[in-house]
């Protein structure tokens, strides 16, 4: 019997594919004598009579096991709902980087299977808290467990931002913005904008620029329980955005401080066994495996 | 009737892959009729009655194609033999980036039977030419097809420089070095060390700082016909040296001028038919092509 | 007498340091006899009787030079509406770079003095035009001195498109956009975003792609009188935007096509004497100038 | 009376400024009663009865407090040898950048009187242990408080290795070397190569590629516990070194196995009263501090 006797199912809307691998799993799940909860999104696209439908909300209180189908920004939808609850996200990937979604479609019945059978392997990872403060009235918050980005908001337009970290100010900026980012969100939207990559077991956060007036702006590393303090600077017609995993988002005002700490609540994700980092990133990136093929070393700039 | 009715061969040493492609080409080449010579030392590996073997400085008198078996390295060196000669250069690819000689081991016989038979394109490449004086006097001298590079000879060792363009003063740098690359280097060495690609077509250089203190130092792209000066500043127990393609060093001291201009000699190119350069971008560098896979495009952040 | 008998005069607007310069300015050419045209706006902060107001659209035909007085971004506004006139640009600076206006406000009259009397240096810089067609037809244009930026128009979401350079295919990128730059843009927004720095006098363009997925995907410098050409790709609830300068947005949809070509119309800068592009590098770039002060080189990592 | 009864004097040799500063430091020191030992070297340039010379190695054992004059480099090897010491070291900057040594020479009498006083701040920064092993012998060893840098020891030269971290493979890499940094070094060579600041009291490390031909490499951070070990790929006539902080050398070949570990042992370092990581950061690499001067906020790309 199987630790996981009741699976939520998430799945992203608007993709034919999506629907056919959550159809696959339901069918996988039923032959396993699974229990399947769909939210009631994900349920118009599966119409299936054997599967329950609950609301979204509701699905940490009634599974052990949630499962996403889509790609990485579906799973970011699903932890932050799931954070603190302690029950596990496990992703099948329907989408393009897949740092987050480790399992291929095609390896369904099988990846499940095995996880069904508790070969897996369990990681927490932590989330961060924005929250957004107006003459010491909180005006917004949201968790993120990829990233937390000031930016404003229209493209082509700069904003003006003080960073404190721990209290210490560190410096102004005038820039696109700020990208505050977890080690889970070092390989994302902080990669494409400079920022090194950082162990998913990490306990620090990368503060990455983007496109910042002052040439000599670095991405700075800092401890994972660093106080990141933003205070949003004098505009020209922008009201700075915070934006949490690309998906919720708070608009600010000149004055308005943006907290950013760590959450106390983690999530878990659930890999296949033998899931490695470093393979995923020479996968997903180009690195070099280890042999190399006849003639192919080291002689482009040697006769 | 080819034009090309005798054809030099120079290949990379020491690698039995290489031989055994010279040998293929030789025995095709037989077939077609054609004059071979090969350079003594290329001689060595191809024990074959039927070839001359000459020096290979006499190559581009005797020749009107000359064939490079080898990676971008050993077509570096054949260029600037062959610079202002007007004998053009094939490159049969066995190194790693191949930039530069763009036909595979295994399509020796329709690709350069196709090249044989008039079916090519011939493009035309310049040269920089770098000259180290001391006191007014030249010590050392020499062209490169892809770049000069500054550097302190030694690894872990600063070198200081100052940077005159067209005899206006640009900067004091203390860094690693610099590199000054054509449009045909812009791929190699300069790209790894940050500099943007040039079109092979275009009439500029471009220089890249190696690791600078002053992190506002930023590659610089200025006309083909730029006069670049540098002046090797005090060192401590470091003698810059003046590398041109990775394979001519020129050791330097306090005071000596380098001066980088364009070589008035260029060397011609010849591709096989329908050669695009960024087609080769896209397969060496792993850009994406034009049809996307289900579910592949712009999905990773977002729900 | 002065070649410059009829000045006009361009103020940024909302700013008591630019009203301020621009009275002093009135009053010294009120003094060298010079006649003054105000266009509409930039009279209204200027309430002096001696000047001429006009609409800014007149300026181009009715004077032989134009002084604008703010930053980089209301010289670029001005550039484009005098493009192909013949009449020259002087900057008075009073924004934060000033790679275009190089006239510090407290130098007015000593500057703005040698100007009048004929000791200046002329610099000619071409434009980009870029125009937007959909089905055949042009939905949008405009000129651009600096850039020309395909973009998401809202932060933090990718766009998907297609680049071809010279009718040949080059790369379908999802990122947050492409900056065709101008050699004058390249210390601009450019600069910001990784792009190499271009000599003025360049006849170059620099693409540089915006935080893109693909980390191999680098700044491409082509010749200036390429043809650029974007395709516009399937978004997710995206409009992706075309901006010149910053300042003219044209907003596109799936299919549109934007083409980026040299205008055949120019701008003419006037500088003051001796004003040299690498200087103004070194002062806002903070490179190193020639005399090392003492214990400043090259012992940070050695004994 | 002082805690620190008994200060050892390290000075750069030959520079005459450093000589002035050890000499007015030998006076103060001498006024305030504390007993001043020079190591032999330091010794010659301060020809002081007052003073006793003692072999380097010695110093530990005898003083309760170390004072390097000099560069950051100069800092290094002393701290290398202090390093499980508990003898706390203290920085006068005669060098460059001066991360480290954050006393400034015409500051002397002020800022030691008040280190002598008892008012300082103290800070542990962990070293690294790099040991170079062949067929399971250890061939050398050493300590490093900067980096680690695996390189061709010759410029131009690519070497080819494999690197594991925890025991994990993670990349095969051509390229000009990699650079295994600590916080404290990750302003000093690794800011060069293009890796992020690390605050001084993060538990990682930051592995960063040197101009990889893979463009995708980026720099890691990992846990200060992690394992590092580089596997000495072949290479073609280059014997890659590692250089430890830039001074200790050890030749390696094929086969040679890198390992790179937290030593055991700390080094103290002690700052006056009120010394801000990030305040040297704004001074050193120009960052903007909290007042906008008039006129000088974003601006530049905006009418």
């Amino acid at each position: 019997m199987s630790e996981f006797s009741c699976v939520g199912l998430i799945g992203r809307l608007g993709s034919e594919a999506v629907a056919y691998s959550l159809k696959r799993l339901v069918a996988f799940l039923n032959e396993r004598n699974v229990k399947i909860l769909l939210d009631n999104e994900t349920g118009a696209v599966v119409p299936d009579a054997s599967v329950t439908r609950v609301r979204r909300e509701q699905l940490p209180s009634l599974c052990d096991l949630v499962i996403v189908v889509g790609g990485d920004g579906s799973l970011l939808g699903s932890a932050r709902l799931m954070a603190g609850t302690g029950v596990p996200l496990l992703g099948i990937n329907r989408g393009r980087l897949g740092f987050l979604t480790d399992i291929s479609p095609e390896d369904i019945e099988l990846k499940v299977g095995e996880v069904l059978d508790g070969s897996y392997e369990r990681e927490q990872r932590f989330l961060l808290q924005a929250t957004v403060s107006r003459n010491q009235q909180v005006i917004g918050q949201s968790l993120a467990l990829n990233d937390v980005v000031l930016h404003p908001g229209q493209f082509i337009r700069m904003i003006d931002f003080e960073l404190y970290i721990d209290e210490t100010f560190v410096y102004r900026q005038s820039s696109d913005g700020l990208i505050i980012s977890t080690p889970t969100g070092s390989t994302a939207y902080a990669l494409s904008g400079g920022g090194p990559i950082m162990h998913p077991s990490l306990d620090a956060l990368v503060l990455v620029p983007m496109n910042p007036h002052t040439l000599s702006s670095r991405p700075i590393v800092v401890s994972g329980g660093s106080d990141i303090r933003l205070v949003v600077g004098e505009q020209r017609d922008v009201h700075p955005h915070v934006t949490c995993d690309g998906q919720v988002h708070i608009v600010t005002q000149t004055g308005d401080e943006v907290a950013i700490t760590k959450s106390p609540d983690c999530i878990d994700l659930i890999h296949p066994k033998g899931h490695r980092f470093y393979q995923v990133c020479r996968s997903k990136l180009g690195w070099a495996a280890r042999q190399a093929s006849e003639g192919s070393a080291f002689n482009d700039f040697e006769e």
